[in-house]
Parts: C-alpha cells; sequence; structure tokens
C-alpha cells in the first residue's frame, strides 16, 4: 500500500503537519493507542463524572465503585498527560487535589455519549441474547 | 435515593419488565457490567472489522496486530453470547470458523462511530497536551 493513499480507515494522510500510518489496526498506529486508552471503562466513567462538575480525589473514589486507589491514580494520571483533565492542587492540611475536565476531555464525552446510550438502551436485548446463548450451551 | 426515580443517568427506571438501578456507578449496575465490555478495545476493534465483511479467526488474527490467540478467542466468545457477533462452523478440514456480525452489532458500531472518529482527529491536540505534560515533568 503506497504511503498516503488509504483513505479505508478515515485516516487523513497528514494532519497537522504529522504524517499518519492510515491503519488503526496495526500496533503501532497512533490512533490505535489512543484508542486502547479511550476505550477503557475508568476512563470512560471517570470523564462522565468529571463532566458534569469538579471533583476531588476521595469523591471520585466513592463515585465510582470498585475502582482501586491504584487503578484511579494511575487513569487520572493518564488522562491528565492526554490533556482531558487538569489536576489542582491546594495547599490545605491535608493537601486537597480536584480534577476538573478540559474542553478537550468535553468533546471526548459527547462522542461516548452513544456509546453510553447504547449500553443503556440495548441491555434487555444483550440480556435475552446471553440467556439464549446459555441455554444452548447448557 | 428513591427507588426509580433518578433520571440524571438517563437509565429508564423500568424497561422491558427488568426493573434498573438507576447508578451507571455502581459496581453491580447491569449497564456499567455492559459498559466494562464494550469499553474495550479489542471488542471496539472487532466489532468495527466485522462491521465491514464476515471473517474467518485466522483472518482476525493477522487483521488486529498484537491481539494473543487467548484473548481474541476469549472476546470473540464474549461478543457472541451478547448477541453482537454470530459463529458459523463448517465441517472443513481443518474446521473453518466464521464470525460476522449481527444487527444488534451493528448499531453498537453505529455508536462507536464517534468515539473512534474522536480518536482520528483529537490525536495532534492529545500529542501536543502530552508535549506538554512530559516537558514540565520532566
Amino acid at each position: 500500500m503506497q504511503e498516503g493513499t488509504d483513505t479505508s480507515s478515515g485516516h487523513p494522510a497528514v494532519t497537522a503537519g504529522v504524517e499518519w500510518r492510515g491503519d488503526v489496526y496495526a500496533a503501532n498506529c497512533p490512533t490505535r493507542l489512543l484508542l486502547d486508552r479511550i476505550a477503557d471503562k475508568w476512563t470512560v466513567l471517570l470523564l462522565t463524572t468529571l463532566a458534569d462538575e469538579p471533583m476531588r480525589f476521595n469523591a471520585l473514589k466513592r463515585r465510582i465503585e470498585g475502582v482501586s486507589q491504584k487503578m484511579l491514580s494511575q487513569t487520572l494520571r493518564q488522562i491528565e498527560r492526554d490533556g482531558l483533565v487538569t489536576r489542582t492542587v491546594e495547599a490545605t492540611v491535608p493537601v486537597s487535589v480536584t480534577y476538573a475536565i478540559t474542553p478537550l476531555g468535553q468533546t471526548l464525552v459527547q462522542a461516548l455519549q452513544p456509546m453510553i446510550d447504547w449500553a443503556e438502551t440495548k441491555m434487555p436485548e444483550v440480556g435475552l441474547a446471553q440467556a439464549a446463548y446459555d441455554q444452548h450451551a447448557a
């Protein structure tokens, strides 16, 4: 395949001066690497939570049931580095750390909304499929 | 919070005779459990690949770089159980196993498209944010 001629994946060949590989299925495609991260349940739950209002670390931990301290820290650091949230430290005792969504993060939340709507509306159909599968498998 | 009165998460209180807990952030919410699975990179890559045409197991393995045999089998079994793909076995030697997307799966691919578009178009902005973060951290 000639460089810059693949349009099948929807990649622009050149964006903002960066030359792209045109295959999201290739392990080293930059967009694939980004998709690896945003297609992640903790990222989705954190961003949709922060889209409503800024929150402190401990409040996020309480809000998102089942997330470990380590996973929460790690995911927050990653999405801060990606420019999706900001981290503000106030010199209280103990220190208060507040996370807020950025305008870029808001655009991602909008893009994730159809997936969340799908999960909320299609759950009964998925449940029926699972019941049929399990009966067949039994 | 009173049962069935929460509309903040977009949950219908009752759908298809199933009573929902209205909080996608709760670890035992059925929609949260579903989101855990569809917000997964292998699921996204498999479904978008199969949306174009049915494919055999080995072709999928070649198409999606970096996926292990075990992870591919496991994800395919899960999305088959969810009613998103079908699995057809032909009695050739060796046996041919073909996966195809279902109409339900197609609706999910449509719902995932904005997220994929976001990853493809916003990559440069994320890259700039990462460079600024790394410079600050260094």
